[in-house]
Parts: structure tokens; sequence; C-alpha cells
């Protein structure tokens, strides 16, 4: 039996490459081994090309890919149309006469989603499916959340004490982590498409939400978002004024007067209904965001947002900076969530450990089940998805 | 110039093999070095025997230690008497010829605490002193507090969500953390001499506060202590029942009948002043433990014994088990401290992580300076000190 799992570890390798620069784009990475030797390597690159292209034409350079096996993680799509910058791969990988594909998942894109692979078995070649899925799954979870639920991939961010507290009673929170935690915070932000507070947090803190202190990575400006029943974000807010025009999501209660203010700032403003308690609803400003393109959102507070999202179970990971601070009574990073017994606790998945100097990084999943689109979540109200299937292109 | 730290560091690695047996003794180590070459080695065994004392003997089969270097972590003992079972080092030392003694500390024992080097340099050996001290000082920071500060060393185990929840909101605390964790609880519980926890926990989980989880260390019983400012503890406790009377920490207001029932009980009551509050005065429950030979304590709840020996200072390391759940609101693992600003929440130093299974253990001093008996933290009332000083064995 041909060892897959080698090439595919390599083909994860070349995909994390593309880390915070791909989106809204899979990290995808390809692979070409021709007579048992690696001919052409590649991962999405800067110039949009994806990462079967890029082997290939490596390959071309090696001898040609005819009689190959090519190893992708992402199933190679197969359409071309507005919005696509290009040619799809299923067609050049048939062109090449490549003989062998390995694939780690399909792609959950509704263009694509098995109609890739469908496209080259129908041109002869022998598709592996299925090596090393579920790190590949987890690798492209924002892609697999946004396509196959509808909504976005939510990470809640929180910067907290030992006892769990973000701020002290009288409300200084600046700074629980250091500049290095912070700076992973910047790298977060960078890999979302949105930021979003709630707006106690924007009040309190006035903050900018922007890509700062890592500067490799400061084109990367995420959209930022502030949840805000009532409109009480003031125009002059430093969101406001930031390269990027933040969006408002609040209710009909709020003031008209203080719309057309904000509005004249340069913030868009979205009304996502309430929750019945006057607030906005949550599951519909994400599923709004999901509708604008946004694949991804970095939740960084405040304790009531963070409480809400757990407590409707609308996140898809918690990443706790925990410093080694003991601050007792103050503002709780979690608040009420009606856990009466433990088993009822919510017990997060796939957790790891990290260390950033004295602050210790618990990162977990709420349901990777549930984010990758295999169970209990399908897809919302307001989410669109399209009939997978492929225009042969001429 | 001689490399010392490299000897020194073998005498702690040696030191370390006594953890689990030595207390109320310290950890020790000693390398016996002559002509370059290691001639003998030892730690403090099991028979009680002194580090110096195994590797000089060692050093004896191996043609003797005249004119070698001896290592040692802590300055070698100088004293007999009652309570003492082994002969003096420095004797030994000089009586062997030893040219040379490396000390990483000085012994805090007031029956030492410089006495044992000067009575090594009267007799014209060569102390050097000072080699990793600090690294040697925390390895028997528990000697170092008791000694210096009168009061024990005081370690608090909180089992916790990542929110910093130790039960939820209807009082399930069992359990936060796995069979891993509470063996690692257990190896803690061998290793303090005594075992606190409030009355509170006591009612609420009916502990038994022993050893079990780690079969090796069966035979390292803890004392099992109460606070309990009224004498709330049935006399059917489990923890009456134990192998080692628990010792009850109460106030006046307890009820006398309560306090005849636990007696009978086989528990031993002490009254420990109120603290104003009405309360135990932990202080002085600190120092009567001290004055009983306790040398260490494990607290393990609940939350308003941590609460309130982090409150006052009272805690020298804590050991966070942070289980990956969220409970949301329930029993905080810490109340009220009165922090107000950051800068003046308290910050654990020497702070060190790792995992069991996917909890994370963060483990940090109060201040280690203050644990030492270095600074702010002189001798409390209670506590007795003694003269250092040898007197000369014939």
């Amino acid at each position: 039996m041909d060892d897959h799992e080698g090439p595919m570890r390599r083909v994860l390798e070349l995909a994390r490459h593309g880390q915070w620069r791909t989106s809204p784009n899979p990290l995808t990475g390809a692979v070409v081994v021709r007579d048992g030797r690696v001919v052409g390597e590649g991962h999405l690159n800067e110039r949009g090309d994806h990462a079967e292209a890029v082997a290939l034409d490596r390959a071309a350079r090696a001898g040609g890919a005819a009689g190959a096996t090519l190893y992708t993680n992402l199933e190679p799509c197969c359409w071309s149309g507005v919005g696509k910058h290009t040619p799809p791969c299923a067609q050049r990988i048939i062109r090449e006469g490549v003989r062998r594909v390995v694939i780690a998942t399909a792609d959950p894109h509704p263009k694509v989603d098995g109609a890739g692979a469908r496209m080259l078995r129908g041109a002869g070649i022998e598709v592996v499916e299925g090596v090393l899925e579920e790190e590949a799954a987890r690798l492209n979870a924002v892609h697999f959340k946004f396509h196959r639920t509808g909504i976005p991939f939510v990470t809640l961010k929180i910067a907290q004490s030992i006892d769990g507290r973000i701020a002290t009673g009288g409300g200084d929170s600046r700074w629980i982590s250091d500049r290095d935690a912070r700076v992973m915070t910047h790298e977060l932000r960078a890999a979302h498409d949105a930021i979003m507070v709630g707006v106690g947090t924007a009040l309190a803190d006035d903050p900018e939400l922007t890509v700062r202190l890592t500067a490799p990575l400061r084109d990367r400006q995420p959209l930022p978002v502030i949840v805000d029943s009532t409109l009480r974000l003031p125009p002059g807010a430093r969101l406001t004024a930031g390269e990027r025009s933040p969006l408002i999501f609040t209710t009909d209660r709020h003031d008209r007067r203080a719309r057309a203010a904000l509005e004249r700032a340069g913030a868009r403003v979205a009304v996502a209904g309430g929750d019945g308690g006057g607030r906005v609803a949550l599951d519909r400003a994400l599923a709004a965001l999901a509708g604008a393109g946004v694949t991804s959102v970095l939740v960084e507070g405040g304790a009531a947002l963070h409480t809400e999202l757990i407590r409707q179970r609308l996140f898809d990971k918690l990443v706790a900076v925990v410093a080694p601070v003991v601050i007792g009574a103050g503002t709780d990073a979690v608040g009420d969530l009606g856990t009466a017994r433990l088993v009822d606790a919510l017990r997060l998945e796939r957790v790891s450990h990290r260390q950033i100097n004295d602050q210790a990084i618990i990162t977990g999943y709420r349901s990777l089940a549930a984010t990758l689109g295999r169970a209990g979540s399908g897809p919302l109200p307001g989410a669109q998805r399209q009939e997978a299937g492929c225009s042969a292109v001429s």
C-alpha cells in the first residue's frame, strides 16, 4: 500500500504557509509525486494561484506530471465564473495526465462539494479521499463552518486572570496580559475577517480594533463590528475614524438621530432584530455578516457578549489568555450560563496549551463536529447555499 | 576558576530524590570530589542519615575524603541533642580532612544558621557559599518559610474551570478535574504535613483528606485540619474516622456540647481566637500549627478559606488546576479581595506551567522573598526563634 500520509503531511505543512494571507480562500497545499519522487510543490500564493496550479507548474519544469500522483488537502476546484480569479484546477489536472489524485477533504464550497472529485473520476483518474481528513478539516475549519452552516467561524478571545476576571471592581483591565500576548491577539485579528465587540467594551476602552502590533500583517485589517442595541457609540469614537468603516448591529430600539450621526461619521448601521430581551439577535447578526462575505469573526469582549455567544452556542473556538494574576471579585469573564450540573457544563474539545511568557494560552473548540457542519448545526435562516455542480469550461 | 555549578546541579538532583520522604527534614544532597573525580554521593535517606554522611561513607570506600571538596546544598549541621537522630556533619567533615566545602544556602534551622559554616572555617576549611543559592532555597522553600517566619509553608490548590469557578450554581463540583489531576493532588497531599479545608467544604464533600490515589505514598498521611468557627462539623464525618485524628480550629463562638461530641469522636479542637469578624484567626491558627511541628499546609478549599488566605497574604504557593470547562455563574474560586486597580492585583512570581491531559496546571509563588524570609515577613507573634549556635561535641 502506498504511504499517502507522508506526502499529505507535507501538503498540510505547505498549506499552513498561507496563514493570515488567504482568507476568504481556504488554506491549500499540493505535492506532485512522479516515480516515487516529489517533482512539484505549492501552496496558494499571494497572487491567488491555487496550490495545485503552482505544484503542476513546478512539475512541468521537472518533466511534467503525466502518470504522477497529485496530493492536495482540499478537493480541486472545478468551476470558473464571476468572483473567481483562477482557472479550474480539475481540468488542469486532467490535461496534465495525472494518474491519481489523493485528497484529504472534500471542498465544502457550494460550487465544488464533491463535483471536483467526480470530474476527475469521470476523466479516468483514480481518486483517493479522506487521507488525514480530520486534521485537514481542522486546518480549514473557517472554510467548513462558513460554507456548511452559513454563519462565520466565531473565535472568542478572553484575556483574564487565573480566577476568571477580565477587570477589577473598579473596571481596570489594562493590561491583564502582557505585550507579547497582545501581539498574539493582533495576529488573531489578522487571521479573522471581522472583529466584534459589545458597545460596553467600545465605550470603556475606545479601542481601534486594528492590526498594529505585528508589522507584516498590517495590510490585513479586519472589519470592526459593534453590537450596540441602542446606538450608544459616540460618532467621535476611534472606531469610526479607522481605515475601515465599522459595522454596527442594533435593534429597532435605536435612536434615529444617533444613527444619522454615526452614519455621517462613516459607520454603517444594520438592524438585526431584537432577541426578545431587546438585545441584538446574535444569530441573525452573524448570518448577516456571512451574507456580506465575512467568514470569520474574532470576538474580543465584553463579558456580556461572550456570555451570550457561549450560552447560545454560537462560538466555535475559545482562546483564553490566562495571566498569573489573582484579581478577586470584579468583572467576571463569563456570566450566568444556567449550568446546574457539572455534566451540563461546556467542556471544550481538542484543547491545546501553550505559553507566552508567564501566561497560559488555553485553546479549545466548542464542538468540532458542529463547526465542520457535521452535527447539530444545519444552515441557519438567512444562510444561502447553492447546488453543487461544475460547469465544464471549454 | 573551579566549576562549582556543575557538581552543585548534581547535588540538587540528588536532593530531589528525598521528595515526599524527608519532611520535616529539608531536602539535601552531597557530592565529594577528589582530584577532579566524584568519589562519593548521597542524599538524606530513609534511615535519616544525612546526605554528607552518606557521601563521606562512600568516599571512605573509595580512598577517603582527605583533601577533597564536599558540595552540599544546605549548610552542614553542627549540633546534637534532643530530637536529633544523627551526629553533626560539620565535625565529621573536619575529621575526614575535607579541604573545601561548597554550600548553596545557609541552613535557616535556628541551631545552625551560619554556625555550621563558622565551625568549618574555624577548622581551617575553605568554605564557598551561595552557589545556585536561589534554586537551592526554592527547593527547600518549606524549610526556609518554617524556620525563618515561624509559620508553615502554605500551598493553595484550586481545581477550577477556565472561567474561575469551582462549582456550579447548584453546588456540583465533582469532578471538574480528571483522575490524573486528582492523583497529582494526592501527591501534593503527601508532600505536605497537613491538609486544611474550611468547614463548608467538609460539610459539602465529607472528604477523607487522605493520600489514596498514589500507592507508594500512602504511608505519608498528612494531618487533617478543619477551620470551623462554630463547630458545625458532625462527629460522624469521615474525617473523624480516619487514621489520623483531625485538628479543628474554632473560635469562642463554638458550642461546648459540639466540642465534647467531636472530641469523643477522636478530633482535637483548638480555639484560635476570633479575627474580629467572628472567624478563626488564620494567622494564629497557622502559627499554632507551626508550634506543633507542622512545616507545610495544603489548603484544598473552599472559596472562603482561599479568599481569606489570599487577602491576608498568608499563602506561599498557588497551584491552579484549570480544566477546559466553562461553567458560568456558580461558586467563584476566589471572592472579594478589594482589588481596585490592576497594579494592586496579586501577580504570582516564578510561574510555571504544565499539562495533565487537557488540564493546565499553573503554579506560582505569592512572593518568594517573603516565603524565604527575606522581605516583608518577619516572625509572627507566636513564632519562636532560637539563637543560632553549635555546641561542639567532644
